[in-house]
């Protein structure tokens, strides 16, 4: 290989399509441009760049997909803000993801869950409160005396808690990452045996102690009993790294 | 209205490639489609569906957009495992987002970094406690003495966090966050002297601090510690909520 052709770039290869998008999204910013306002013609568009139509209507298409961009009638397109949990939604299909994206997903959940106490506790109000207790009773009436994880009985409680975290974008995370939480769960139980599980805290944490705990107990004291009661979770988790 | 008109349906306005968008979807989970599975041609969903291939290459083309198919050479489409995260990338721009959904993200923040704690002591390594300590070291040479957030000094510290929770998915996520971590803590922090805050615990929990309890702590002890570091950050939060 000659010096000079060693000095050569390569042909970038990316998709004009693709070049055009990120033009687009840096326009709007640097015109600061904000949800409402009116974007140029298409036409206007691909004159600037040197580019085709199609080529610009292409990239347009995409940001309308994105939720970026809308039609309106007699004003063209203009801006908009994105629904950010719209586009996930779409594509949270655990049949699609990978096993590694699935095991952080669920890791996600053991995280946030753990680090909403404080929103808990600034947030609930009696009549959440007396929502949670009656969650917690119809589970107890229909209790076996045995340990068991069923997964609208924990679906109920812990969407609950979401709720009562007072974020909606929160929530509507917890509620798109719903079908991966099925699948792992289904998953994990299967090679569970919770009545026989020993808890390293000494007993198990019903819904019925954290509901008592959110009552009278402190941020703090609610991590540790989530902590617990979540135990056979995160020894899932951690095992499953370690092989 | 006669009796026959009030019970006529509205017609429904939802967009073709809407349509023919969620019955795409559905076909693949029906089929039990994995990636890298080749999916029929445009002209048979076209005459399956009863719709123009025009319709059904705009369905096809947001799917590429999401990320769920990918057309191959000689091969057609296939399905790909769609990257969750670059989607949310080309949309999170915090000049278009909400100030609801920025309040609602930075807490999110919070709730992830108090909830990470049992991944990083299961996770943490002598390498990354190393460069932690790096961190922290580099951050103590130019200290003022004083209490202050920069920037750049958060970033370092919580993004090693983020990294040790080995996590690739939460970490990704944090990327993007960033954007609108600085957007939410410049305004905050415009607000906030920190030199007289004064600390419900007692005394600031710096950066050193955290280290050393990630060093000989418990994810006990650490929620704690991170939870008086964080302290402006959630008072913050709550004040905005009582506004």
């Amino acid at each position: 290989m000659t010096k000079q052709l060693k000095n050569m770039k390569p042909v970038d290869t990316g998709s004009l399509v693709d070049k055009v998008e990120v033009r687009l999204l840096a326009f709007f910013k640097e015109n600061n441009l904000k949800p409402g306002d009116a974007i140029p013609k298409e036409l206007d568009f691909a004159e600037s760049l040197g580019v085709s139509r199609t080529v610009v209507r292409e990239a347009l298409l995409r940001l309308r997909t994105l939720g970026l961009v809308e039609s309106k009638k007699h004003r063209g397109m203009i801006l908009k803000q994105p629904d950010i949990i719209n586009n996930f939604e779409r594509i949270m299909d655990p049949t699609l993801l990978g096993e590694d994206t699935l095991k952080q997903l669920f890791e996600l959940r053991l995280i946030l869950e753990m680090g909403m106490a404080d929103f808990l506790f600034e947030n609930r109000t009696q009549k959440d409160m007396d929502e949670l207790e009656e969650i917690v009773a119809a589970e107890e009436a229909t209790d076996t005396g045995k340990i068991r994880f069923t997964l609208d009985k924990e679906i109920a409680f812990h969407g609950k808690l979401y709720q009562m975290s007072n974020n909606s974008t929160l929530q509507k995370f917890q509620n798109l990452l719903l079908p991966v939480f099925d699948y792992v769960y289904l998953k994990e139980t299967k090679n569970t045996d919770l009545d026989g599980y020993h808890f390293s805290g000494g007993k198990f944490i019903s819904h019925r102690m954290l509901f008592e705990n959110l009552k009278v107990g402190t941020p703090e004291t609610f991590r540790n009993a989530m902590r617990r009661h979540l135990e056979p979770h995160f020894d899932h988790a951690f095992k499953s790294n370690s092989k």
